[in-house]
């Protein structure tokens, strides 16, 4: 009896799998030429720490020992993001660490959501976040935008990859903005706006003045910033051309545009502010990101993060952070199941040594050593066989090359077949390892 | 407050993950070199497929949704080793894979164990398996061992991790060896065997005689087969010298010979012939390895596998199996913890770029960008300030050069400062990414 997947616990065959290694080792690559440092936390947290806002609107997996005893203090569950080990981290080694603390970090985590493209129960996330003791300065937002978007870029000129756009605003200019028309619950305001893709500008409209008492002029004027959206600094005039003055919306926006100024210079094309950007109302409390792939937007957003106050806190000290999530699952599963991005080869081998018989076994295993003691990944054929069958073998893995005990070397997609010796010869640099691209 | 580690469940400083993640670096490319491919299972299991022969002996962890819903059909576990859902992996996709079939997998797993030394609630494996369908030929039993033999001597030779011995046996020997002494159950008599380095010689002889009723002469036969040993070969004449004749015998001491003979060509010093080494009773049936590191054999077998026949079954085919196991935390915690291993800086950085004044802060990002163009790691300093200042942030870091914005820069373990052109400076290849050596 075969057995079934398990919906939302998707799983990669070895060709899938190549395409995740190559996501995942151009993210690392990327953020450790940034000196971001890696960490990664256990799978489980206490109960107490992934509730610890009161909320358990998360669908938290809970783990608890089959044979457990009175031993067994605390309820544990598994984490559903990396902020929350990454703030008790933090906490718990900050004698330990140095601040500004910078740390990437790729892992699983889970959330039992209904499963659907894209959004699973066990899921790879990549998170980068910068962290201070008591302050952080406000470059980091900058930084850590350009980051990930310089890693995206990787991933799709290397690989493929569709280009991405990310959206980016600022908690401040909203604050101030709303603080300038008088309006003292910015929250309230930001949580109906927030509905703007999903109800309409005349929905939202509908909420600020029934529920919120605000004059239809006032809620129109929220609405009018809320559809500002622009690739460059244009924003700027646009919101002073509403009118409203305000100290904090003067920082909002001097922080937004340095942004979108930098993003421009490094990334063209590729950032956008976007001024109905909320993230929620949890800890954001500056800059905002959310980002989506262009052609996949149903997706939905695969990078997002923001500036936080308050990442962790002692009681004496705080720990202000900025950060950005990459949901790695969201982007590489479609991308497999959908045939977009695949493995040139089901194997790392890059040369299968034929064996003629099983007693010559011994020479086709010294000439794999000798090729990668040289860096070749090398396999040698499972049994002696007519060569026919051999190069099938080779075949049907995508293996580039068969070497034969005389002392020769077939390309097998062009047939070309040369004398060589494994002391030097050298195949192509783009056959040593699998490769991935566009499907 | 600060939060308390959970004991089990071990986390590293920076520092610590720069040891493991070289480690794992380096059996990924010895994996890939000798053509494994690499898989990831979900973490989760069914419990019954963790508790399939009916034991629920290990130290199961059950996962369940907090807002569990009448559609979870299944009860989920935490699987507890690499093997069980492997096993599924290949009945799951047989048909999409290709046999002999050749994976490696480096994951975490989970066992409510009691935590000591080098075993954990949570901890991190490597594994390599080949699996054939229906058959799978012998020489893959040496092959596994020399594979895994020669990532554990590239740990050595580029860490110092100290050096392993590998003890191997073959079940059918010591099966063939009881069978040609009369006995049936040879089971009975392995499980009691096993017991030798708990209870002793004297002790073991007692239970063979008192509990199989074996005669007295017979059992001190059994014994004397479990107390050979050998670095080479010579273990056959001392088994022959025992006077037992069986088929099986001759099969088991044939295997096992061939893999001292190829292991002590390969890798001197690291393999011997241990006839005691049983690998409990569950499913090996041919060749059995386990593994100690030298000086620390308090933290028990660090790598251990064997022979099985039947891997997985759908009723129809049988996937018999080879693989062996690596206890990557049971290593790496160990020596990171008693400062054995350590890295040469807690970040990835090579270069800090000085900043003169956040005016400036554009031109030392400039200057960072043009290093990591060139593939070094470089990070600019959060704040301008003080020179000193600066030097003291990547001393205490243990960044290795300081970028000046005079177009110098200094190695500030020597002190010595040189003009220096961004566009094609490059660091000695040892000062690029953070090392790892015996502490």
């Amino acid at each position: 009896m075969r057995p079934k997947p398990l919906s939302g616990f998707p799983e990669f065959l070895p060709s899938g799998r190549i395409v995740e290694q190559a996501v995942l080792d151009t993210l690392r690559e990327t953020f450790e030429l940034h000196s971001f440092a890696s960490i990664e936390t256990r799978a489980v947290e206490t109960m107490d720490s992934l509730t610890r806002k009161g909320e358990i609107t998360k669908e938290v997996y809970v783990v608890r020992r089959l044979h457990a005893a009175s031993d067994d203090v605390a309820e544990l569950g598994l984490h559903y993001d990396l902020t929350v080990p990454f703030a008790r981290y933090v906490l718990e080694n900050s004698g330990h660490l140095t601040f500004p603390f910078r740390r990437y970090q790729i892992q699983k985590a889970w959330r039992g959501e209904r499963p659907q493209e894209g959004r699973y129960r066990e899921f790879c996330q990549a998170d980068i976040d910068i962290v201070g003791e008591n302050t952080l300065a406000e470059h980091h937002d900058v930084e850590v935008v350009l980051v990930m978007l310089e890693a995206l870029e990787r991933l799709h000129e290397r690989f493929g990859v569709p280009p991405v756009v990310m959206a980016v605003n600022n908690r401040k200019l909203a604050e101030g903005f709303y603080a300038g028309l008088g309006i003292e619950d910015h929250l309230a305001v930001l949580q109906r706006v927030d509905k703007f893709d999903k109800i309409g500008r005349d929905g939202v409209q509908r909420l600020l003045v029934d529920e919120l008492g605000l004059n239809a002029g006032v809620a129109a004027t929220c609405l009018d910033l809320a559809e500002i959206r622009t690739a460059d600094t244009s924003f700027v005039e646009r919101v002073r051309a509403l009118g409203v003055q305000h100290p904090l919306l003067d920082e909002g926006l001097a922080s937004l545009a340095e942004v979108v100024t930098a993003a421009a210079e490094a990334v063209p094309g590729r950032l956008v502010a976007d001024l109905r950007i909320a993230r929620g109302l949890d800890y954001y409390t500056g800059t905002v990101y959310e980002t989506q792939m262009t052609g996949l937007e149903s997706l939905g957003s695969i990078c997002s993060g923001g500036r936080y106050d308050a990442l962790a806190s002692d009681g004496k000290r705080t720990w202000p952070g900025v950060g950005i999530s990459l949901g790695v699952s969201r982007i590489v599963a479609p991308l497999v199941a959908r045939g977009a991005l695949t493995a040139s080869r089901s194997v790392p081998s890059c040369v299968l040594v034929a064996v003629d018989a099983e007693e010559t076994r011994g020479q086709a295993s010294a000439v794999a050593a000798q090729l990668r003691a040289r860096g070749i990944p090398t396999e040698v054929a499972p049994k002696a066989d007519k060569f026919g069958k051999q190069i099938r073998y080779a075949d049907r893995r995508g293996i580039p090359y068969v070497w034969f005990s005389d002392g020769s070397v077939k390309d097998i997609r062009s047939g070309e077949q040369v004398p060589a010796d494994p002391q030097t010869w050298t195949p192509p640099a783009s056959d040593l390892r699998p490769t991935v691209a566009a499907g």
